[in-house]
C-alpha cells in the first residue's frame, strides 16, 4: 500500500483495513531514521516501545484517532518518555503522568511516536531543530521539532504549545499549517507553565482536514476553561476577511506583503469580501502589554520552579525573567486590564468580518539557528485569546515558504476551522 | 406602639400591622434629630423622601424586608442620594444606578435612611463621626457611620464594606456585631473599587437574627461570585471552636486578650470544644501578603478613576498609592499564590474546627478621631476570604466595646451565620 499522506487519510486506511496502525508507525519510523539526523525535529523516540504500543492499538477496540501518529513537544509530560522542557537541567527527567492532552490523544487511540525538540523552557534559547525546507534556516521556534517533524513528513501532525508565537511562527518558516487554538480550549496540566494568561496548546498538520479531526477529538475529551464566552456567530459563507494593519507590519519584509497580498487576490478572486479594516487605536499597545504579561508570569514560574538553577539557564532566559522582575504590579494589571478592553472590541469588529489576515512573521525564516526569530506578528492574538492559525500559501522565489496569519475575530475554534478549510479550498484550487 | 429594637421586631410588627413602615421610619428620623448630631454618622438624608418613600412601601406589596430600615456607606451608589465616596472631590456627585446591593435591598421592600459617613474612599483618612459609646474617641474605619449609626440605635442594620478591617473593627469599637460574609457572597457592581481581590459587602446589626434575614434575603437576590468553591460541611453542634494565635497577637493589648479569654470561658463552661489551635507556618506572611495585593489594587484603581486629581486626596491614601506602585509585579504575583497555598490547608483544619476565635481589633477605640485604627487582626482572614464577624461580647471597666472576632473556617456563610447565633445565644444567656 501506498503510505499515507495526511493524518486524515491514515485513519481512513486503518479503519478500511487498508493499513495496520504498525504499517503506519513503521512508514513514520523510516521517515524518521532517513531524514532527521540532519533535521534534528526528535528529542527521543523509543522505536521498540512505538511498534509494540502500535501492535496492541491494532489488536484491541478502535480510538477515533486510530491510524493517527503524532510527535509531542517536548515541554508535554510524557509517563513514558523523557521530558526535558527544553533544558539540559531536566535531560534525566522523567514524568510521573501524562500532561492532560497526552492522556486524551492516547484514549482517543492515537500514537505518541515521540518528543519533538522544543527550545529552552519554550522561550528564545533555539534547538538544534533545523528546518527542513533549507536546514541553513532556524525552523522557529519554540514548537520547533513539531513544526519540522510535521513539514519534512515524518509524523502528520504534532502537538505544541503558544505563549507569544510559538506555534504560528515555526508553521510559517516550515509551511505548514499551525494552529493556536481560542486560549483555554485544552487543559495545560501537565505542560511546563509559562504564562497562566498566554500558555496555549497548539497543533500542527499539513491540511485543514487534519487539525480538524485533531482538534475535534481532543476538545470533546479535554476539560480546559471553555475558551467561548462567546457565542458560535451565525455562519458568514464565505467569511468576510478583514486585513487589519498593526503597526508590526511596518517591521515586515516585501516578501511577508508579498504573501498577504498573493492569499487576499486568491480569495476577492473567488468573489470573497476581503478588505482593509482600521486598526482600533488602543489595540497599538497590545504587543507591549503581551510583553508585560509574559515577561512577569514568566519570571515568577521559572524562579518558583528552577530557584537558584535560574544562574544556570540561558541569558535569553534570564533576560526574560530579569525584565518580568523589574515590572511594577501596576504595570502588569494594566496590561491586563488594557487586554481586557481591547477583548470589548472584539464583538462589534466580528459584525463586520469573521477573519483577520495578517502575516504570520515579519518574513521568511532567518538564517542560522541562534534566532528562531521574532514573535511580534503573534503577540496581540495570543494576547486576545483568539483562535489564529499560519496558512502554508505561498513560497518565494527560492521555495522558503512565507506565512500569512488568518485571526478568528469572532474567538470561536469550530467557526474558525471551518472557514479555514474553506480558505485552504480556495487557495488549493487555484493551484491545481 | 413601643419602637422596635431590631430589624427582625421591625419586620414582625409591619407584617403584623402592629406597625406600619411610616412609624419605623419616623422612629429612626427622630433618633437621628435626636443624636446624630453629636455623632456624625450619617453624611445625607432627605427625611421628605424617606417619608414619603415609607408611605409608598405601606401603600404597596410587601417584600421580606419591608418594615427594615438601613444606612447605606457612602462609598456604595444610590441613584437618589449623593454618593461622595468619602471624599471632596465627589461631593457634587450623584451616580446614575442604584448599587446593585442598594437595588436587591429595596427590591425586598427595605427602606434606605440615608448614606452614612465613610472613610475617604474606604481608606485611612477619617470622618467626622464620633464612637457612639465615647464622642472622644474614634467608631474606626472605614465603615465608621454604618457602625456609629447601628450602635447609637439611629437604623438596626447599616451594609458598609471590608477590603482590610473596615466591617469588623468599626463593630468591635462600637459594640455592635459586624459581618464580613465569604469573599464574593455580593455583587459589588457599583461600590468604589479599591481592591479586586478583596473588596466585600459587609453588614452591621445589633443581633445575629438581623445579620441572618438580610444576609439571607440579599444573597438570594445578588448574582456575586459564588463565595462557595466549598461544600456547606456537615453541621457539628455546638460548633468547635480553635483559639489560634498568630503573631499579631503581640501587639494586642490585655483588654483584647481578656475579651478574648471571657468568650472562651463562656463558650467552654457551656461544654463547647475550645482548643488551642497551632497555626500554619506560612500562615505568618498573610498580613503582609495582603497588604501587597491591596496597596496594588488600590493604586491601580485610584490612579485610574482620579487620574491628576490623586495630587488632591489625602497624604495617607496617596501613601498606599506609593506603596503600590513601588512593589513589583512578581511580587504581588507571589502575595497572591500564597494565599491560593493558604487556602488549600482550610480543608484540613475544618475537619478540626468550625469557628477560629481571635480579636477583632488590636484592643479598644483608639482616642481622638484622626486615626481609626490598624486594621491587621483582620488583614489575614479578609485575604482568605472567609467569613468573619465582630461579636460585642465584653465591655471593659469604663463601658468601652472591646470586640472579639469569629471566623468561618469552613468558608461557608449559612453555616457561620448559624454558628453566630449560637455564640450570640450562649452569651446573651450567661448575660442575663
Amino acid at each position: 500500500m501506498s503510505t499515507p499522506q495526511t493524518g486524515t487519510e491514515a485513519i481512513a486506511a486503518v479503519a478500511t483495513s487498508a493499513a495496520s496502525v504498525s504499517d503506519v508507525a513503521a512508514g513514520c519510523l523510516e521517515k524518521v531514521r532517513e531524514l532527521d539526523p540532519s533535521i534534528g525535529a526528535f528529542r527521543v523516540i523509543d522505536a521498540d516501545a512505538v511498534r509494540s504500543r502500535a501492535k496492541e492499538l491494532d489488536d484491541g477496540v478502535a480510538g477515533p484517532l486510530q491510524g493517527l501518529v503524532v510527535g509531542v513537544k517536548d515541554v508535554i509530560d510524557t509517563a513514558d518518555l523523557p521530558t526535558a522542557y527544553g533544558s539540559p537541567l531536566f535531560s534525566d527527567h522523567r514524568p510521573s503522568a501524562d500532561a492532560d492532552v497526552v492522556a486524551a490523544l492516547r484514549r482517543a487511540g492515537a500514537l505518541v511516536l515521540g518528543k519533538t525538540e522544543s527550545t529552552e523552557f519554550a522561550l528564545f534559547h533555539p534547538t538544534r531543530t533545523r528546518n527542513p525546507v533549507d536546514d541553513s534556516r532556524t525552523p522557529g521556534g519554540s514548537s520547533s521539532g513539531s513544526a519540522a517533524a510535521v513539514a519534512a513528513g515524518m509524523v502528520p501532525v504534532a502537538l505544541g504549545t503558544q505563549t507569544a508565537g510559538s506555534v504560528v511562527r515555526p508553521a510559517a518558516y516550515c509551511g505548514v499549517y499551525g494552529f493556536k487554538p481560542a486560549r483555554g480550549w485544552a487543559s495545560t496540566a501537565g505542560i511546563w507553565l509559562l504564562s497562566e494568561h498566554l500558555d496555549t496548546v497548539g497543533l500542527f498538520a499539513r491540511c485543514a482536514a487534519d487539525l480538524m479531526v485533531l482538534y475535534g477529538v481532543l476538545r470533546t475529551r479535554l476539560a480546559g476553561t471553555p475558551g467561548g464566552d462567546r457565542q458560535p456567530p451565525f455562519p458568514r459563507v464565505p467569511p468576510a476577511v478583514a486585513v487589519l494593519a498593526t503597526d508590526e507590519w511596518a517591521a515586515c519584509d516585501q516578501e511577508a506583503h508579498d504573501a498577504l497580498r498573493f492569499v487576499a487576490g486568491r480569495l476577492s478572486g473567488q468573489g470573497w469580501d476581503v478588505r482593509e479594516m482600521q486598526m482600533p487605536p488602543s489595540w497599538r499597545h497590545l504587543p507591549g502589554h503581551h510583553g508585560t504579561v509574559m515577561s512577569v508570569e514568566v519570571a515568577k514560574n521559572l524562579r518558583g520552579r528552577l530557584g537558584d538553577r535560574v544562574a544556570q539557564i540561558s541569558e535569553s532566559a534570564r533576560a526574560v525573567i530579569e525584565q518580568g522582575e523589574l515590572c511594577s504590579a501596576t504595570k502588569y494589571l494594566a496590561a491586563l486590564e488594557a487586554r481586557e478592553e481591547a477583548r470589548r472590541l472584539l464583538a462589534p469588529l466580528a459584525v463586520a468580518a469573521d477573519l483577520v489576515l495578517a502575516p504570520s512573521a515579519l518574513g521568511a525564516a532567518p538564517e542560522g539557528l541562534a534566532f528562531t526569530g521574532d514573535p511580534v506578528m503573534c503577540r496581540p492574538w495570543t494576547l486576545l485569546g483568539l483562535p489564529a492559525a499560519n496558512v502554508p500559501a505561498y513560497r518565494r522565489g527560492d521555495g522558503m515558504p512565507v506565512g500569512v496569519q488568518l485571526v478568528g475575530i469572532g474567538g470561536d475554534d469550530v467557526s474558525f476551522l471551518a472557514d479555514l478549510a474553506l480558505v485552504e479550498a480556495v487557495l488549493t484550487e487555484k493551484e491545481d
